[in-house]
């Protein structure tokens, strides 16, 4: 019904690129790391999408994640596994954010996580070239979605997370046909017991940035905005970063959508959000570093972004200098409070996570980085149902003469 | 940026119209159920919205909930509460359901339900119409939604649900804004304090098809249908059923639809699914009654079907009649075991009303009510998310030796 997964499109992959020093890797075969031990990035023959891809073209087809399918690295429509990539929506914060102020809820996407975009893309990447057995560590969301897309089309999945993650993510992964386990540790112990099993030969490592697609996939996040904002972008754009795969991701589709011509120089300035309990990048970028220490004693509620060292660092931090933004920390209590509000004045629920976003905002425009005029961008990056909400326990006695004025 | 809902649209609504003895009723004004005590329907002028609205100009549109605005009751744009009313996507079910089973995700909607389709509309209508504060039974999930809408707009809500509510759900109303009360009993019981108080003039009674407009926004999902098909219908549609807001907003939908002459008049025959344990419709239809008798002891896991008596029970089962359908029961394990199979075969975590449509669809085949070859949409209403998930509990310790390769 959707011909965007229906219909074989061209495709334009013509390499992988290592993000730190720019040597070349082969296309369509299995890569992790590049030998520099860093990201590899896929890069694309733009002139020749710009030639065969009209923008009315791209305009006319359904909204979903793959309507950019030329600029996506999925070869064969029949690798496609897809479980409803909508177009997340743009939702005005006017009371607890402000006039100008959008939340991207990613929460509507499958899993109720933004992570569907990277995994739904790497997944379709693993089972076109041919990978059985996959491994990832999670701070739940991820492993929720790569369990779901690669149970959807028969990949084993085995997925390690902190011990005191969220009881609902760890029965989610498990539903979905993944295989979950707990570990004394933070997602990045859990890491290195992947890329332990995976240089044993058990498992393909699926990790944040260590395998090159899901930054593909985050990449949508910047397309649809572009698309969504007319080919003009937002003034500011707020990011819960852990891995920082979406703000990279973001950073790239911005670069791809100007070699075609749709969208101008002007780039949006990135805040990368990161909690005080855990702010790698946040330290790194006042410091003036161009890579980040690991954050040691690392703890916020905000567990997407519990993330003590990204592999990523230094493309996160080039992103965000180069566009002119800022990394900033927020407090717990001030995620928590940011949370009500938006619940309690806007009817909005977000995560944590996202509630960060909007605590950075508020604190940007405090301190003048950002004006009231100018338009924002919040990625409330999951549904706030997976998370703890406050008890709100008030009972009625259908039997008793209850005074319902007083109610 | 969604003209949807920026954008003044001319509108029909012509009068309404009591679902029982046909008694006209004006539109702009305030109502609850008609005289007879029964529903009360919005009526369009359809000729008029067939001369103004060529297809190609609603196909042309945005596709969210917004787009089908000349066949809802919203008179002003500047009425409109949106929190992001997404078109939502359509699943295939392949290995867990068949070749031609789809699910449409309606968890993918504002606080994770169907039932904001049929608040976003109540509440534009009791905003335009100058209500206050508004009072609802619920078994959860359309409390929720009513929360998040009337916080929006600065409307009071006090919302009763069932003692044995889950947390998640309370929580979610109170943190949204709503006041919310337990109440020894189930929605029926609810109901009756929220009409106690109506009476008392302490609010306006928003129980289900006791207010004109929640059926309306459900319609929408009869409306997306027919476009999503390409202005066919599926041959069969499954369809959890409480109150039955939406097989019957469904229902009407494809009798305007035909009136537009947009749709021919073949129709999918309707299964109004319900669980063993809390199944009135189904006893009423094989009893070939017009009316259900209230269920007593209702008990299932599919907390969202647990409604013992609904005030449109006879439009539910003229529907399915009509329709050539069923109403049938399936039992819990049926329920857990379809949840289970779904998500583990084929990705897609159900809620269990949606676990109903499937084990329903399941059972359907076997009985040779539907073929293998015919076209079946399943309703999955909620996410998932909100529902209890069985445990799963592997741990490992990231300081012992591991043999990874036993996991
Ligand atoms: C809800 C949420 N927000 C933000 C993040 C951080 O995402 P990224 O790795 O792209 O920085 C995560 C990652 O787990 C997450 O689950
Ligand atoms: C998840 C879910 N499914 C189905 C229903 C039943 O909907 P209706 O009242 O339209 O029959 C409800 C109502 O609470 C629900 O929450």
């Amino acid at each position: 019904m959707n011909s965007n997964i229906t219909v074989d499109r061209p495709t334009f992959v013509t390499h992988l690129e290592c993000s730190l020093t720019g040597e070349r890797y082969e296309a369509d075969q299995l890569h992790g790391l590049s030998r520099a031990g860093r990201p590899l990035l896929v890069r694309y023959d733009l002139a020749a999408i710009k030639a065969s891809l009209p923008k009315a073209m791209l305009e006319a087809r359904e909204t979903d994640l793959w309507r950019w399918r030329e600029l996506l690295p999925v070869r064969q429509t029949s690798d496609i596994v897809s479980l409803g990539e909508i177009e997340t929506p743009l939702i005005p914060l006017t009371k607890s954010g402000g006039a100008n102020v959008l939340v991207k809820d990613e929460g509507r996407l499958p899993t109720g996580s933004f992570k569907a975009r990277g995994l739904v893309m790497a997944v379709a990447m693993a089972k076109a070239l041919g990978v059985t057995k996959i491994a990832m560590p999670t701070n739940g969301n991820a492993g929720a979605a790569l369990a779901a897309y690669a149970t959807r089309c028969g990949i084993e999945t085995i997925i390690f997370c902190p011990d005191d993650t969220p009881e609902i993510n760890v029965r989610e992964i498990a539903l979905q046909g993944g295989r979950v386990y707990r570990v004394n540790g933070l997602i990045d112990d859990c890491g290195a017991i992947v890329a332990k099993g995976a240089a044993q030969g058990l498992w393909f490592d699926f990790s944040t940035l260590k395998e090159p697609y899901r930054i593909e996939g985050k990449k949508t996040m910047g397309l649809e905005l572009a698309a969504q904002f007319g080919w003009k972008l937002p003034d500011t754009i707020f990011y819960p970063t852990g891995g920082g795969t979406g703000l990279i991701g973001m950073w790239k589709a911005f670069d791809e959508l100007e070699a075609l011509g749709w969208i101008g120089p002007e780039r949006p300035r990135m805040f990368a959000v990161q909690a005080s309990g855990c702010a790698p990048i946040v330290r790194a970028f006042d410091l003036g570093l161009e890579h980040a220490e690991r954050w040691e004693d690392a703890a916020t509620v905000a567990a997407g972004i519990r993330v003590p060292k990204a592999v990523g660092d230094f493309l996160i931090l080039r992103a965000v200098r180069e566009s002119g933004g800022k990394a900033m920390a927020v407090g717990d209590p001030a995620i928590l409070k940011a949370v009500d509000d938006a619940a309690k004045q806007d009817g909005l629920l977000l995560c944590p996570e996202g509630g960060a976003t909007l605590a950075a905002y508020r604190e940007a425009l405090r301190l003048g980085w950002v004006e009231a005029d100018e338009s924002a961008v919040l990625f409330n990056c999951a549904t706030g149902l997976k998370y703890p909400m406050p008890a709100a326990d008030a009972v009625v006695d259908r039997f008793a003469e209850i005074d319902l004025a007083a109610l």
